[in-house]
């Protein structure tokens, strides 16, 4: 990974913007809630976009998209694609999801973007570097007990069987009214920023997570799984940001106790 | 009410927006979690520049503000408020809290403003007139059946005791994949747009609801509490909005079979 591929990953976030934007709150809103043919559209759009850059560039490069599947299985290099995570805030017009775009060597996400097209937002991270948002280095906020901290996480649906008890046990640890719910990937964003303190989410897969992983750690925070362990294309999708580091030890225990 | 009312809650919030948005995602965020006196700041800062304004052109009417209590509790006329609706969005740096002004006129309320200070966003309704999203009329979207509906609520924790059945009998009517979390105030004005279809919310304050009956009424949407029975400054703030009226009677007896 170097400077190169950054500069690709721009280029990806800004050709799933030119295709997202015209969708958003688009007319269908109005006639075609009960099918997801909008969505599919906004979703191939941007990811045909992304893909034909990196085929261009990188050709020898793997990809792995949601809606076309895998390209070059067998790379070292490859690029994970999630065009809209947060499909439902889509759908209901909140510019709270986002494009995400990583690249992973040999399992290992080492550079990743979210990216806002509404708002015109966009996180990059690149293992070494400092997380950059919108061309600022930002970095997560120190958090003095786990009481204080604010909690984000996506949906109470997120959590089945044996993930629900971790979860409310360390919702039990944070206030009710510093909890928010919603948000996606955007959450690990303001991690990265410093306004959030901690995410816990499970049942995400590979293009929901890998991204994030190079935005929260050149930040300066944590991200794992709920063992504590990094995550990597092998990872079961139970996952952890954590804004201020001396907090991981309080989150595992209060999951775990 | 009369434009001069709408003009006022116009300079209303436009007064709440300088107050805030200085605040929004400030070097606070990095230091003071552990406390919520930014917000007070924030709270404070607009509602009492809002207070200054309704003060000098309309000295008869009553205030009813979060922060700094009643004004002429005996009047007629009252303006409710409420700065920022979401607080803890807007701690987390999320732009989807919103300041609610309302004018109730004999415990009715007939004007409502929702304004989202970071995204320029600002919906109006007044009695009798249909909504406007900044400046251009808007109207909720039809819904053919609550199995289609996009469903909004801000906190599985809003609901205590006899109010989870009901709620969970709703979601279980609609798609997981198609219920929001969070949102606050601004998942009302995405029903106003047609965007959301059906929001369900219980432990509203006077505040949190006021300014939201203008607008999803004047958008052509029904807003009443879990009997179906219209808001005033009475109701218990179990709240409903729904986007298609057709829908209201599917929504009812899903929550009460």
């Amino acid at each position: 990974m170097n400077s190169s591929d950054i500069e690709c990953a721009q280029r990806l976030a800004e050709a799933a913007r030119d295709a997202i934007r015209p969708l958003y709150r688009g007319a269908w809103s109005h006639e075609r809630k009960d099918d997801h043919s909008f969505v599919t559209e906004a979703d191939r759009a941007a990811e045909a976009a992304m893909r034909a850059i990196i085929e261009r560039e990188f050709p020898a490069d793997g990809i792995i998209g949601e809606e076309y599947g895998n390209r070059n299985p067998g790379a070292g290099r490859q690029w994970v694609l999630d065009p809209i995570d947060g499909t439902t805030s889509f759908i209901a017009g909140r510019p709270i999801f986002g494009t995400l775009i990583a690249l992973m060597e040999d399992g290992w996400p080492v550079l990743g973007v979210i990216d806002q097209p509404i708002l015109g937002e966009r996180w990059i991270g690149a293992a070494g570097q400092a997380t950059m948002f919108n061309g600022t280095p930002v970095h997560g906020s120190p958090c003095r007990e786990l009481g204080d901290a604010v909690l984000a996480t996506t949906s109470p649906h997120l959590f089945s069987g044996e993930q629900v008890e971790p979860f409310m046990k360390l919702a039990g640890a944070v206030a009710h009214r510093k909890i928010i719910w919603g948000g996606d990937c955007y959450n690990y964003g303001l991690v990265a920023s410093g306004h959030v303190d901690v995410v816990c989410e499970a049942g995400l897969k590979l293009h929901d997570f890998a991204a994030l992983v190079p935005v929260v750690e050149g930040a300066g925070c944590i991200m794992c799984d709920w063992n504590g362990d990094p995550l990597n294309a092998d990872s079961t999708g139970e996952v952890l940001a954590i804004g201020d580091p001396a907090r991981l030890e309080d989150v595992l225990e209060a999951m775990h106790a």
